[in-house]
């Protein structure tokens, strides 16, 4: 077998496609310009900025002063439950799933930590929350509603706009991690009830370091960081013009071509999965929910994660065990745990997540490189 | 007279230089691999991040591992301020200067807000901090000193060392917002006894959106943002590698060029400020207190400062009134002000700021169109 490249971890990260990049390069050269500033190179970048959010906006169906630019989807994530909280005086419970990002997680455990209750949903075996264990933990004094909107170990899709629907009756705010579903589902925060979400740009073949919280108009909420005026006084700090324009960009091209998108990344995960189906020790988790086009969630029975990535690694394939964010911590995938698996089981598990760049070939050269190696281990 | 471009707005903002966006472009393309994975691709973004921040570290005389990744110097002050007081339990007292930067001045109000006292030392009429003033308000529950390396509106110069010592006798944590002094003044945290320490990109011809947090290592400091484990943990989300690499390519290349660019700067300011010396209605700001090489701020009596900037941008130059941050905002500037100027001669006021990239044509196209300017107001 012939040894390939093959990226297989784009719910990790993406390569900036070579469109994105094309519309960045100007604002990393001679349009420097600080777009608060009053002369004519501030002029075009602000221009640049307004247009990235005009695009963002188009793909989530709300107005433009309604996206603010922030340095991605941990900070959108902060700052929706942190600004939410703050702003929401005299309420102190949130609503959160078991199975979140850690940038949901970690943050409303230090909220936990300084005064605040927090419920943990579960999910069902499938990965899924039931928007019924949501509403019957709404109480009065609940101040946020974070549920994300699609798994990022999983690819798992949450019933976003159920959630969005008990929301909007108990006029509870409802922000939802979008940073794996944006680019790739249908979104519309209005009919889906969405008050925030987060999303990243370097997901979707955007740079790293940028993304943005859509915030709908009349939502409360505090600043994160205080400084400068910039974005309507809500975040402040120089506009990252090339990032934000690539963020634009990218959302532009995606939002285009999502069906084509969606079959084409569909049928390669489809297609490993199938060749994967051969071996008895491996099963797909997340399975029976609904999922992302692009990801697939495998447990090998009685293997080590690791060692198999690593092994992976020698033939050419980047894959991951779980989030990327965590990799150096030894814990057992909290994701996987929640759905039920036993500790071995999720240290023996392995996320395979493609993109349009990827091909049909790419899913057989994963199947055959790992049959091989599970014939040797 | 001949139409010029003229950018001298570098205290605004600065191009990438190319040495800078040469060593992030493959970045950019084909090494786009998260720094957190376990794969090639991954640990080849991990080396990068690693050298950036040996190269920072290297020019501010501190260990790598005193090193953060933010997204840039607003960011950098909002932890260092924030997260200082979060870990002092108990202590609620900030003593900062009535001339910082708004990053700085709008988290000390948002926590004035939060139950802590916040100390406001006023400068001299040259826009200086008197050392002994800080001595004197540090009390028993002082949590933070936090007074900015060099002004980002006058380029006056802080008695840095005076108040490292002061902070360090009195056992008071000292951060210091250097985003406009890093790269341009020899840095040595270690020597000057400051504990934590601000620094952007983009000021220094790297990219918008980066920046760093120096903290010593022994600092008590609580989280900004909560998240995955990247920056040991400290600071979550994805890392920027190419910005990473930009910022450390920056600092790499001005600190092996600082007392070149120095005199070379200082002499198109110096040319700038003998020429416009011509003109009775301008006056220097800061002319007597010490100052960063590259930064003019003048007052044109009776002038409206908006006004110029519109027509110097009719001829190609690119100055600002004061801080770019705040622009929109029809307050006279707090740091004019501070040193004693009136409303009306705070309005009068401009900046020009120059980097290496100018020349001494820079400063006579500057003069004359000024003087231009002024003979028909």
């Amino acid at each position: 077998m012939k040894k390939r490249f093959v990226y297989a971890d784009n719910a990790a990260t993406t390569a900036i496609s070579p469109y994105v990049l094309e519309k960045m390069l100007p604002f990393l050269t001679e349009q420097y310009g600080n777009a608060s500033a009053v002369y004519s190179k501030g002029r075009k970048a602000r221009t640049a900025v307004e247009t990235a959010r005009e695009q963002i906006a188009a793909a989530l169906s709300c107005s433009p002063e309604e996206i603010f630019f922030t340095s991605g989807g941990t900070e959108s994530d902060n700052w929706a439950i942190r600004g939410v909280c703050q702003a929401a005086k005299g309420k102190n419970h949130i609503i959160t799933s078991s199975i979140e990002h850690h940038a949901v997680l970690n943050t409303c455990r230090f909220l936990g930590q300084n005064g605040y209750r927090i419920t943990y949903i579960p999910v069902d075996s499938s990965g899924t929350v039931n928007p019924d264990d949501i509403e019957k933990a709404i109480a009065p004094d609940t101040a946020l509603v974070s549920i994300m909107y699609a798994c990022n170990e999983t690819g798992v899709i949450q019933p976003v706009s159920e959630i969005g629907n008990i929301c909007r009756k108990h006029a509870v705010p409802f922000h939802t991690d979008a940073v794996q579903a944006a680019g790739h589902l249908e979104i519309n925060v209005n009919e889906q009830n969405i008050s925030l979400l987060s999303i990243s740009g370097h997901k979707i073949h955007a740079p790293k370091g940028t993304g943005a919280l859509y915030i709908r108009k009349g939502t409360n909420i505090s600043n994160l960081m205080f400084g400068g005026a910039q974005e309507n006084s809500l975040r402040p700090g120089t506009e990252n013009t090339a990032a934000i324009v690539g963020l634009g960009a990218a959302f532009e091209n995606l939002s285009s071509d999502m069906d084509t998108n969606r079959r084409h990344t569909e049928k390669i995960r489809n297609r490993l999965e199938s060749r994967l189906s051969e071996s008895k020790r491996i099963s797909v988790n997340g399975i029976s929910g609904q999922r992302l086009p692009g990801i697939s969630n495998i447990t090998v029975k009685g293997a080590d994660g690791e060692q198999i990535l690593l092994m992976l690694d020698l033939k050419g394939i980047c894959a991951s065990a779980g989030s990327a964010c965590t990799s150096g911590s030894s814990e057992p995938s909290h994701v996987l745990k929640a759905m039920g698996l036993s500790d071995a089981d999720a240290y023996s598990s392995l996320r395979f997540s493609f993109g349009h760049l990827n091909s049909a070939d790419d899913a057989d050269y994963i199947a055959d490189t790992l049959n091989e190696i599970l014939r040797k281990l």
